[in-house]
């Protein structure tokens, strides 16, 4: 059935490696692919394509962002429901069971045997590939911000959602803040600090393992993915989110004194 | 000069892989073998072989504790004056320039490139190797302790130093605390907390990096050279230490209800 060996990985997907701009974009909810050897779970291929398997929008969305602020990109290449990068290996969500109101068959029961394997398979080369890319910015002397692109579905459980672009904080204050400040005064959209989630519901696990222990910079944005739903849509998103963040990482960059 | 082609990486060395003990057992100093790649950075014999180009002494006691605790090992095949893999690319000591009143020639004057290529010959592969011994414990239920092992010189700068085991902090308060309480009763120790050095003087990156970021419990401990300078010394050591950290990740294992 798998034309893959189980030594076989999935490595984390780098472009613009060699990018010197002042941030590293990451996008771990960029694909919805199921590789043969995990199945398809036992979804529907409308389950495969739907917000539960991964964040439409988001990877053209990340890629545009990185071109234009020549940062390097680092994206995933397997669904979340495979094994969700932003989750370490022992909550719920990182292989869930259940996801809104979608049950996922073959998540269900896994062996601690099959979450190890899922975990070497996707978790760590995706992060090791990460690492790479942010010590080599170090060893060269630069210290790029992280920031991971995300998109958020209209509605949840029935409810729709009025927040359009949600910035979310972890680790000492700083660029969060700042990109949400930029953000309400250069765009027309409606942003919020911590929503639709925070920290707190565990959705900062790259953030708190890349970011934090080199006391790098960095925010996790989530887009409304219906403002994201056309190539020519995501092209234009991240046309207006650019000058935010350029704006943002020159504010933080400047010295203090500078700043004031 | 150099057998090794510039892909060639120099992989964390893993003991006891399936250990399922309450900890995983660290040494980033274990090793002051220098890969003829790297050449012997002006350094004399006596100098490679001084307490500059690793810790004496922790290899030995950290096997012990790992075998007596049924621990994995997971310890460093370099010389930290090649790539310190206890240091974020980008601090000095990564790959020091000058150590107590020691210079390393090798090390005065490094260009980003061959940063990066240390960079990614030691320390990206030490801390993959680590990072997925502690995956492969959390995807199977288990939450192990992270204890690193070093070990501080008699003397430094020509002053003689007195503690003879210096338990040092990271994180969130706990597990470091106990040690050092239960050290002081159960052994004739001279015992400190953070002390030779603290988490302030950057000492505690591993601990940052791999455990703070998943929630474990860690403490560092340093043992002063002169008390495991023989393989009896370090067995008795480890004989010493073992019912010290037993009883300690036995006391943070029971619900804080009955530990009243």
């Amino acid at each position: 059935m798998s034309s893959l060996t189980p030594p076989d990985t999935y490595p984390a997907v780098v472009e613009n490696r060699d990018g010197q701009g002042p941030a590293v974009v990451i996008c771990e909810h960029a694909s919805n692919a199921f590789p043969a050897e995990f199945g398809t779970l036992g979804l529907t291929e409308a389950e495969r394509q739907a917000h539960i398997a991964w964040d439409p929008g988001a990877l053209g969305l990340a890629r545009g962002l990185a071109r234009r602020l020549g940062a390097p990109l680092v994206h995933a290449p397997v669904s979340r429901l495979v094994y969700d990068c932003n989750r370490p290996p022992d909550a719920p969500g990182a292989m869930a069971a259940q996801s809104e109101s979608y049950r996922i068959p073959g998540n269900a029961a896994l062996s601690a045997t099959a979450r190890q394997r899922r975990t070497a398979a996707v978790y760590l080369p995706f992060h090791a590939g990460l690492c790479a890319v942010i010590a080599a910015a170090l060893a060269a002397g630069r210290r790029p911000a992280l920031i991971t692109v995300h998109s958020f579905t209209p509605t949840w459980f029935g409810t729709p959602r009025a927040v359009e672009l949600g910035v979310i904080r972890e680790g000492a204050p700083g660029l969060a803040e700042v990109i949400a400040a930029i953000a309400r005064r250069r765009t027309g959209l409606a942003v919020a600090l911590d929503e639709p989630y925070s920290a707190l519901d565990g959705v900062t696990h790259t953030l708190r393992l890349q970011a934090v222990p080199y006391g790098l910079d960095c925010a996790m944005l989530e887009i409304r993915n219906d403002l994201i739903a056309t190539p020519e849509a995501e092209e234009a998103m991240s046309e207006t989110l650019t000058p935010v963040l350029d704006e943002a990482l020159a504010a933080l960059a400047r010295p203090a004194a500078e700043a004031g």
